[in-house]
């Protein structure tokens, strides 16, 4: 019989492997007894915890959101003082983390949802919230920095948010087809030169 | 015994298949069946013009780029005689593009390089002529713009001109999870922002 300890470790190992294979090769084109040897855990293991592979992606996507979320709230730049400074050093940052191969770097939501959306409404909600739950976070700082130096700007917070979420996502895809982040690296610059000018920094 | 205009004819109706069923659900879940069906054409018609679904997929990437090339070469803002009023005036018809489903209005290459890059390297391949083609498309214009309207600036034509690629692929991203293309429309404004800040308009 598993130990409550086993249970919880086979789990996230699944959750690990969504996070590997799915960003990959895509949502589809991914197996059950793939994300079971990805894993090391045996397809018994995989049903224990995850009905479907669906239900599998919903939890990736909530699992994404809880592993970058850490990542974010503990990066350097969270610690300057001034939104704006915050502002350029999440892009600063999200450049830094291009890093590492494609699969590592690019997003598990916005690969699933690509895909899914049209298809899987379970899938395209779980993305959806992981997308534009981070948009908001960041939507914050974007508010406190444009009450500092852009109080009268037409644009919205959210949607300058969203923006450079939209960048990301489709540097990522550049970054795909280029097989190379550089692509992805210098659309980030245009994106910190767009902040800069919207506050004239 | 079928003639060849029937056999042109079939041909192109399976690639307006892969246009409709790879934009709504991606490649991989995709079936020949589905094609053939959505087509109205039989599997032997099919593999008489493809050897396999990738072979297909390859050459829907083509068939993409001749499709929207033609679309772009007769847009209204071609006719325009400055080459930044050209540059803002494909914006604005991306922007235009956005009326209808999202499947009909979403990149069919975007879609398939998202998860294919790492596992398919023909259709990778196919999805970066389609997607680079055209940016270097649009770096002509930009680098005409330039010339008249910011000489010294320190960023590249053709890195403006993917960085513009990079936010429509991730706004389509965005509108795909929120399954609206408004989110797409405030993210082109953003972007006709930035490039009216380059140019000093």
């Amino acid at each position: 019989m598993k130990t409550a300890d086993n249970q919880v470790s086979a789990k996230t190992k699944l959750l690990d492997a969504a996070l590997t294979v799915i960003r990959s090769k895509g949502y589809a084109a991914t197996t059950v007894d793939e994300l079971c040897a990805e894993a090391g855990v045996t397809k018994g293991a995989f049903f224990h915890h995850f009905k479907t592979k669906e239900d599998l992606a919903v939890s990736a996507a909530q699992y994404w959101s809880t592993v970058t979320n850490q990542i974010f709230e503990s990066a350097p730049y969270q610690n300057l003082s001034d939104p704006l400074d915050r502002l350029l050093g999440y892009v600063a940052f999200r450049k830094e983390l291009l890093q590492g191969t494609l699969p590592e770097v690019t997003c598990l939501v916005g690969t699933m949802v690509q895909e899914t959306y049209d298809s899987n409404s379970a899938i395209r909600q779980a993305c959806h919230q992981s997308i534009f739950g981070h948009s908001s976070d960041v939507a914050k700082e974007i508010e406190a920095a444009k009450k500092l130096y852009a109080p009268k700007a037409s644009w919205t917070p959210m949607s300058l948010a969203l923006h450079v979420q939209a960048v990301i996502q489709g540097a990522f895809i550049l970054a795909k087809s280029d097989q190379n982040a550089e692509v992805a690296a210098e659309s980030f610059d245009h994106l910190e030169r767009y902040i800069r000018s919207l506050f004239n920094r």
